[in-house]
């Protein structure tokens, strides 16, 4: 199909050839295709970061875009690859977890990858990415259908992360945080619709009065843009995730606040 | 228009989804558009940076590229969003000077991006990038101008950086290092044309007599490539962006010299 | 042509505009043309490097890609630029060493890049990579040939690595460590079919007899996939290189065991 896309969620690094060795495979099996990064930066054999990144990244892209995630500890050994259409996307991914959040979600079509005739010759036991993932994901995209890949299987099969949302105890929201990103913010786990239902409270009052508590270190109130408080001072905000987040205004929270990726928060 | 270009300087950096999440929504809104990566590694937010990377780079694109530039310490406050048609490009940026060359240099059409409808809907407060700047940029390339983006503006009104070009004082140019690569070359604001002019002086006379200092170190002369001096030798030589550079021959002139960025150097 | 290729292969790393400038060029002179990035990350002027990434890398692209490699230390001085057809692929490197395997290996089309007329104007002396591979580069997408380009000079006249493969000497193989990975595997030039040869054995002997030997440590036998071994535990596999390889399962090789790059491995 002309305009398809293929996107890309890896923990290979750009040092190496691997991302581009499987570009230069898409390329030889479907020149049309546009192949756009997410990230190659996972922390290498990260599944819950993988599969938040997907979380937050997969919608923002054309309708029938191809997702590739390889984030893949157990290549090699007899894990499954898998195929899955939903949502108007389509995912492919091993069956470890990455896919948890689309597959808790959505009504999906879920198909194990088998057919060898759609892989290269030879494939190694090491470098999945380059001998079945590039070439499955541009034949994807090319016929829009993953029904010819192999046999068909229950999403209740596949293998999913343990629950890692927020909950309420003793009159507490407890979500944790889940990934910074470049600039020090603190990304948690609890959505302002977490907040919302929460509170039984509209969004002037919640942003007003919330009460944020992490390791030793308090807040008050929720802003709307990073300039509301001063330079190098701590604020809470909804982030462009629709996520809570902990950031200094011109400064490095993760680093300042020497908060550890896990830790908790609480909110009351 | 078929085979237009947007390019890309952010400080987002290439760990998170941010740079592959605004590749999907421009994909959304015009799949034919080449989107081609100038930096992700601005460091955050220096805005300086970000407008030298600009000068030194866009004027090797195709005529009618977008160049967009996201760093942006004011997101989500009041700061304006510009797109400019200069010398035949186009320039998408928030108004907080990192346009201040090619505001000084051209006859620029300025506009005042503000026509949401050419946005996300529920833009957030803190990626604008996702929200407003890919698909405005999506929307300047396809239909190659500007005007019906929001009210036009005089460029006089638009925030510029303080001139930090070189000056004369006491018989000697006064520049700064004002970038480095990842050679260690350190790069100054202080042109070939700048040398011409304060000398008088043909190429050939310049080349082998003038003086250079910085910190404790002098050096005489500039020379035409770097094999010219020993290796780990220290050398002068107009770069590639047309400026006077400071090199160590196989080496890392920031690292061995331990020279700041922002601190001067005099010519006599 | 239509969905012609090029791969790059350079180390000026990310973090300046240089590689996002060789692209807008190369979009400048030829509009069509899909540009993969291999790796911008090869250590500074490492030629050794630049020349396995690409033996390992260029194959699995489209047949008449134009692999780009820029690791050129010798940049302005007097050293040759070279265009050649090999394998139904084309190569444009510095006359440095770089294109050794490929030289070696095939019957090749040689030609010094030396018409200007494909420079851009003005060529610098600091950054052939903007001034002359990228214009070039994208010529040779373009009308699928090299003639054009300049003089033919014979293969033989080109510079070459020295012999960097495995020996043998006192009936054992004598390799080293050539490269290691964002995971830290260790990658040495012995290869599988090198390892049949010394032993005149069929796989099944040498996967379960073989003996590896280096620094301190011994690895009897060679498995098939990470998993068979206990998570951080040592083990030698045939990476996606078909290159002998020490990794340890889930852990680091080349940060754990402390090898560098360079050392010696032995296998008897």
């Amino acid at each position: 199909m002309e305009n398809s896309c293929i996107s890309l969620i890896t923990d290979f690094g750009l040092k190496d050839e691997y991302v581009g060795v499987m570009k230069g495979v898409i390329a030889l099996k479907n020149p049309c295709v546009k192949v756009i990064d997410i990230t190659h930066y996972i922390d290498p054999q990260n599944i819950l970061q993988a599969a938040y990144t997907l979380l937050f990244s997969y919608s923002y892209f054309p309708k029938h875009t191809v997702h590739v995630i390889v984030v893949d500890p157990g290549v090699g050994s007899d894990r499954k690859i898998v195929a899955v259409k939903a949502d108007d996307y389509f995912f492919l991914a091993p069956d470890n977890g990455v896919l948890s959040f689309i597959l808790n979600e959505f009504l999906c079509t879920t198909i194990v990858v088998n057919r060898s005739e759609f892989f290269l010759p030879g494939v190694s036991n090491s470098f999945h990415g380059r001998d079945i993932f590039a070439p499955v994901s541009a034949h994807i995209a090319k016929y829009q259908q993953i029904e010819d890949l192999g046999d068909e299987i229950s999403p209740k099969e596949l293998i999913k992360l343990h629950n890692t949302g927020p909950y309420i105890d003793k009159g507490q929201i407890i979500g944790q945080f889940v990934m910074s990103d470049r600039f020090g913010n603190l990304i948690s786990n609890i959505s302002f619709n977490d907040l919302k239902k929460f509170k039984a409270a509209d969004s002037f009052d919640i942003m007003n009065t919330i009460n944020i508590k992490f390791k030793d270190k308090k807040i008050v109130g929720i802003v709307n843009h990073y300039e509301q408080v001063k330079k190098k001072s701590m604020l809470a905000i909804i982030g462009s995730k629709g996520l809570l987040e902990i950031s200094i205004n011109c400064g490095n929270a993760k680093h300042d606040l020497n908060v550890e990726i896990g830790s908790k928060i609480y909110i009351s």
